[in-house]
């Protein structure tokens, strides 16, 4: 993971970059020098472009026409505009579907589709994996050299699923590599089960249409396989693109809450992790779920500043109802990506589109043009970053530490469960919201990832465990941590069989107790929960209601510290607190209200001398960045009304350069920000 | 447009004709002869015959069976019944399906639909369109001179949408001949979005299942290229009964509120308009919506008499729930078709069906036979139409228009638009309630038929308008015209492209002023509009809930004469009125409620001059239709109460043959009608 | 229908046989001899052996792995259990998929299905119906003379549903042969409607994928093919496992509430009714269900004692919430079948799967082992079960019959009827709690049975009824029963053609009036029902609420004793009560809520003088069974709360051994179950 291309770029382009995606080929050259001007207007610094320029750059098989982009290249060097120029491989134009039909995807029904849309390719055709090198080798080979070129966008949002013939060869020969043998594949998926043994690999094939459910573990496979099989469209052409510009980082840009793409195992491969969000404006947990992948993007990869890649500045187009962002909400959730981690603001896109499937789509540069609330807002901002330049390269401390983790995303959403209508990320975000509103730093991590910094883990729901990771929680708390499980975790290994020997076998020793049986309630069921007398955790006043799902709970070594306080299950056990070697495990066997959640959460984080970055009132998000010697405090009101926060340190704020003095009473207008840059101490 | 048809068909069958579809094959012949006699009994004067009967007429491949037909024609003659006779294209026999399995259509996924329904044939078919004008030839040489002839009924509710290949390959050369070029076709298509531009012709495919959201231009493309080779098959027919009947008037029955077919563009192929209606009894707004597709078949043929060709006696059978029409709301909702200008009252069908797909669809003579108080009502209605044969030919005469636009409808309901869940049918039902509930005449109209007759237009939701449509409406106001036009308006051409210099790019002189950014609401947001004081067209007490929508709107020339009262564009414009020319504008930035927008359309109708119909009590709808020198006025009590209504003129009850004194206290039970005839003064 | 294989059978396994699935070949030799050891703890007496294991058993076509099975077979039968031993046709191993494509199934869309769940196959495949028969025939020749033998299971819950066109071509040839000509056909498909009358057989095929909606009779004849080529499998497996080993009992296992399958024409072809029923204990009415279901399994074979051969001891896994059994529920359930004729107890499965589809399906033994609650209650219900050896075999005597008839089932939820969201099973149920509330003996018959032996007659909306239905029932009324039949009735004939002379024509004279319209009511809208002063059966203060439905219904022989009295049809009929020779009918012309029509059917009981079998509060559900000289009353509680009852008669408490006199007050806990046997008096 050497970063010297990195280290290169940021040469070019210190500070917090600031851009959008660039797509030139849908305007007359008239507008192009307007752009530029315009981009300089809002202190533009990087462009995303050519990203589906395949068909405006090659017309036919072979015949390229690069002159556009020549220009565009040039006439955005001379305006100081630095370039991430892409490879156009997200959207093939349609004469290679027409003269290579087996080029298009095919659907889980063996539907082929047809072009008209994006991204309709086969990941492992042969001639669309040649065309899109070729061309990725061609625009490599003529702008090696050229000023623009600050950085490879490979791709775009990879999310090819396909259940043609081609895939389906790959699939078994990705598992004969797995399984070496198919004693092994049939042993390790449990093919006995409804007998469908296989005695030869032509007979394996990826789920297609099937009558009843699917064996759950070839699922899993298909879903790693997918992930592999995409990362290795992007391995191929960053490697050909590093053969040619050594210097020139390369990356693409990931998506939020993408189930398709393991990125804790793309994150490796990028320069940088660059990230495409777009928070929901009616969705009122949408800035906890940001949050929660910022953390994750910065953690991909061991706390590395990350670019967001593409937001919006304004409204979307592809929900039922597409909310504008309201005065000050993208300034504050540009500037919340900054808190966890982001050393660039981008958009999509620079210029919003007069026809096509996105020109609702807001823009940096909106149809309504320099009259808008939503321009004033991009020229404003983009303006406004030069003045936390200083925050570049900083770095965020966390000693908690959620899981997210996408072979268990595959899994426990898999089929026949006792809860079939279970959300992972849900549950997560729950989880999350908790250490969130306690204003506490927090990395998103995955088990097989070294734990050993942390003091809190927390693990959602984690169902899918191998020995190792098994092995490793509980490592995690005999070194000292402080651990919370909720239920559900354990239960199953890599390849989705039942860890023997009762529920949570990964985790019996961990929790000192077991589950006799799941218990899952109907979705109007409510039952309540109650402390149990002369515990430590929570008050003997706790009580909490809780929903969806009950274990009928053993303690072993553990100590109640809640019991089931109604239900068949009254006077068992809810919430588990067990000491094992140097730390402590609380298990919670029951879904609690989110109130009651975070009050445990607060009381572990509390008993783990977890202190908050900063203390602040209900609504108002702190985060903290680091360089060698300086520390940056973000105070970001997410609220509707104003809010007041007593400054604990001296500092200076950033974006007005006044110094204020430990004491000072921060007055936060709604959608305020404040950054205050200290001296580290 | 010669009517010359018609009249000769008029000539035949004049008065109100009454009368509905007739399946003889699905009897024995002892029914027959008491059809004849029953039929007679409830004076029925025209039978649709044949609409079904290719199997029984052709039963292999040019092997014809006209004995039956022959002798159903001569019995029918006998008993003074006309026919409207069909060519029996709707439903192709399996033995076309068998020997060609081309001529059935192919559904979006590819799949190829089987025999056993109705409609199933490709429209592109070769062999379907032989067949199916060779059996139109047949008949047509066969009963040209049989005096029971009086109509030709070509097909069946045309409905055919096919994804085949041959109908691909119509598509291209169908987009080829618009654009002559593919350099046109790309530009106009917008296909360097997302990379699509296609180099060659054979790249270019009709939208079949495809990955990701498709060009909206293609989709808007494929909706005209759809209704037009409909309208092909349907002329080819009529066409070749021309040749040999050319004073037998031809016709196709148009169903309601369809989105496929534009019948604007059908409607001058046709001789008289002839409409499918089915009021929903559970629908509140039911018989709201049936006038205005009244007065839209009305205005297809600028105000001729029209057709109900079917309608149901009672209840349909293919809804959730088939709700009975009440007593006396059959009667009432015949005479509302008649009131908006149909001279024709007909059902399906005369003699519920003992088996098939339709067997509790209701008819004429149910299964109940002639004891049921369906029947008793059939009988007394046709005896009854006598009485207001007058009517016949009489014209409406509207001062108001309200824009439907096929186009429009396509395009405005497309893909990533800022609201995703939009309905044009509601959206344009809403409008035209104001004006329904006003009792003004209204025609239907699009912004590309001749508007200098109107005093009012009422242009909901107009998002798509070509350049001509734009002045159209600008000529329209400066000449004195007044306007009222709803958001999402004037947005894009016809190629679906963003009218450049911010929106309503089409409408901004129109409006008086320009629209910054799209806000739509939640589903579950409501906003408050109040009046802006000092201004003339609402009360300063005038205030609105407004839901779904705002414009973030500035004013120009326009006067702001409502605001936001709340949220985050409080004080800023909700409503414009703007002077222009001879005429006005009013603008409606969001979505009012019901009533606040019926207060303002009857304000505009106020300063407009426009007067109702006639003064009448809520629930009571009054139309008027003129010949020469005869006024007929429709009274029409839709509410479940007795309604009072004091006449304005003097004239006589058609239906009791009373004369009515001017200022006579009309006593309307429910669904009560009363039809005053008058002098024209 | 001999029942010398039973009686052998019943000879080697006396009293309440107990059990479950068994599939050994998931775990490894070790756990074998742990899992004869705790059958033996349990009392298990009974495992179906190999339901799943072809490909386990022939790992490639003709090569056959019989070892393991001979292994578990001895060691079962050294442990004392007997084997119910499956041949494995329900899950084809992926072998025959991949050698012969042709043995997979195809789906109405025309897609055929892939490999890894289970139930992939054509029915119609030569193939496979040779390779599933040779390994039949294979186990049967081995293990004829086996000592664990006791039974054979053919085949799993039988529900192919194939579209391919080998099944194209075989229902072809079933029609062929029901009709004798293409003519008969098409008279009775009422091919003429919509003009798809055929005249060649080629072109009559199963109803694919088609436009618009499709001929019923088709459909229904479809329905009858499937349930019919499906035996057909079954009884081709018995024939030749007969041949082999004739003393044998030869079964498979039904379904709970299964559409697909009419088992009123397979209960003559097995041995004994074995039945697979999973209540949802989220479901306040599963109890209910489930004892209309246990009715039925009783009356397909006259009354002989059944099989559960599945059931759950815990939570499933197949639905949204998988709710578990609280405490005593698995038992009350287990009695509840008994108390409905069952003498077998057995669920799937023995041990929990730790891999595959099912790991969270619920087994004797679960993941838990033997620290569960689960696992006690299997291990007390095994052992308990010997105290009521002495009910095998014991009979139940009804003189009441509820009508649940699958050609009816198919055909009253056909297409574009007046009520499109109808469920014949809901209707079903609500009649038959009525039966349940009121504690008395229910058969459950369709019309075609021998009715005589019944007092009372519940006819629930009996839409189909052939001619000699119709004539069944007026019998029965006229011999002197007591009829209730609900409205949609008698409406056509067996080809799905209406009953001319008004509905409903089929039962006219023995409801003494007709109904001249159907009138639905909007999902919405409730009416009212009040008693018609002066009648015998409901007090005149009676009033019901009615939904859904209301027949403009016409008193003629009939007595009307309850009348709408609101809506448009105020003051006409309701609910009708006929005499007919010596017995009543009483119709229902519309839907009463539940407790209006349980209180008419308990007058109706009443009036024939049926009692129930002994007085019980709500929700205590008291059956009776008896052997020749012996009476066995089961009271159950299902209620939350203790029950008090006192007993009528003196007999034994068969699970405490405790003497009880007449008068007993019997105190029932939650859950409770008490049986009594009683000599017969």
């Amino acid at each position: 993971m050497s970063d010297l291309p990195m280290n290169t770029f940021r040469d070019c382009l210190p500070g917090i970059v600031y851009g959008g995606d660039y797509n030139p080929e849908q305007w007359p050259r008239e507008v192009w020098r307007e752009d530029v001007e315009l981009m300089r207007a809002a202190n533009v610094r990087l462009v995303n472009l050519g990203v589906f320029s395949w068909s405006a750059l090659e017309s036919a098989d072979g015949e390229f026409q690069f002159g556009w982009l020549d220009e565009i290249m040039d006439l955005l060097a001379g305006g100081g505009i630095s370039v991430n120029l892409a490879t156009p491989n997200a959207s093939p134009p349609p004469w290679l579907a027409e003269d290579f039909p087996e080029t298009l995807m095919v659907e889980r029904s063996g539907v082929r589709v047809g072009v008209g849309g994006r991204g309709h390719f086969c990941p492992s055709s042969e001639v669309y994996r040649d065309r899109s090198r070729r061309i990725a080798r061609e625009l490599a080979e003529r702008y090696r050299d050229h000023p623009a070129l600050a950085m490879w966008h490979v791709g775009n949002e990879y999310h090819a699923l396909c259940f043609c013939d081609r895939c389906d060869e790959r699939f078994r020969g990705w598992l004969r590599e797995k399984y070496g043998s198919l004693d092994e594949l049939n042993r390790r998926w449990g093919t006995l089960v409804w007998g469908q043994r296989y005695n030869d690999w032509p007979q394996v094939h990826l789920p297609r249409s099937s009558r009843g459910m699917m064996n759950p573990a070839r699922e899993l496979d298909f879903a790693r396989f997918n992930s592999a099989i995409q990362l290795e469209l992007y391995t191929a052409e960053r490697d050909l693109l590093k053969a040619v510009t050594p210097q020139v980082p390369v990356t693409t840009n990931f998506m939020q809450f993408f189930r398709l793409n393991d990125y804790q195992r793309w994150a490796p491969e990028v320069d940088v992790v660059a990230f495409d969000i777009y928070p929901d404006p009616a969705d009122p947990e949408g800035l906890v779920k940001a949050a929660l992948q910022y953390d994750l993007m910065r953690s991909l990869r061991g706390g590395e500043p990350w670019m967001v890649m593409e937001q919006a500045a304004g409204a979307v187009s592809q929900w039922p109802f597409n909310l504008v962002k309201q005065p000050g909400r993208m300034r504050l959730g540009s500037y919340q990506a900054v808190a966890h981690g982001a050393d660039a603001i981008m958009f999509f896109q620079w210029r919003q589109s007069r026809y096509g499937q996105e020109k609702f789509h807001s823009a940096m540069l909106t149809h309504g043009g320099q009259s808008t609330r939503s321009w004033q807002a991009v020229l404003a901002l983009g303006n406004e970053l030069d003045r936390v330049a200083g925050v570049a390269t900083a770095r965020t401390s966390a000693e908690v530490a959620i899981v997210w983790d996408w072979e268990n995303w595959w899994a426990v959403e898999g089929c026949a469960h006792p809860v079939n209508t279970y959300s992972y990320k849900d549950t997560v975000v729950s989880h999350y919201r908790a250490l969130w509103a306690a204003n506490v730093a927090v990395d998103v991590v995955n088990l097989s990832q070294d734990l050993s910094q942390y003091r809190v883990l927390v693990v959602p729901n984690q169902y899918l465990m191998s020995q190792d990771q098994q092995d490793a929680v509980r490592r995690f708390v005999e070194n000292g941590g402080h651990a919370v499980v909720s239920y559900f975790s354990g239960i199953v290994n890599e390849d989705d069989q039942v860890i023997p020997d009762g529920y949570p076998g990964g985790l019996r020793q961990v929790i000192g107790g077991h589950v006799r049986e799941f218990s899952p309630l109907a979705s109007d069921t409510k039952v309540t929960v109650r402390a149990v007398d002369g515990q430590e955790l929570v008050e003997k006043t706790f009580t909490a209601t809780a929903t969806g799902w009950q274990d009928d709970l053993v303690a072993e070594s553990g100590q109640v510290i809640a019991e089931h306080a109604d239900g068949y299950l009254a006077g068992q056990p809810a919430v588990l607190d067990n000491s094992l070697g140097a730390g402590r495990a609380v298990y919670l066997g029951t879904r609690l209200d989110q109130p009651s959640l975070e009050t445990l959460v607060r009381a572990v984080l509390g008993r783990a001398g977890v202190r908050p970055v900063h203390a602040a009132p209900a609504g108002v998000e702190v985060t903290e960045r680091r360089t060698g010697d300086r520390t940056f405090l973000f105070i970001l009101n997410h609220g509707d009304d104003k809010a007041i926060l007593r400054l604990d340190r001296r500092g200076t704020d950033l974006l007005t350069g006044q110094v204020l003095d430990a004491g000072h009473e921060l007055v936060l207008e709604p959608a305020g920000v404040v950054i205050v840059e200290s001296p580290l101490s």
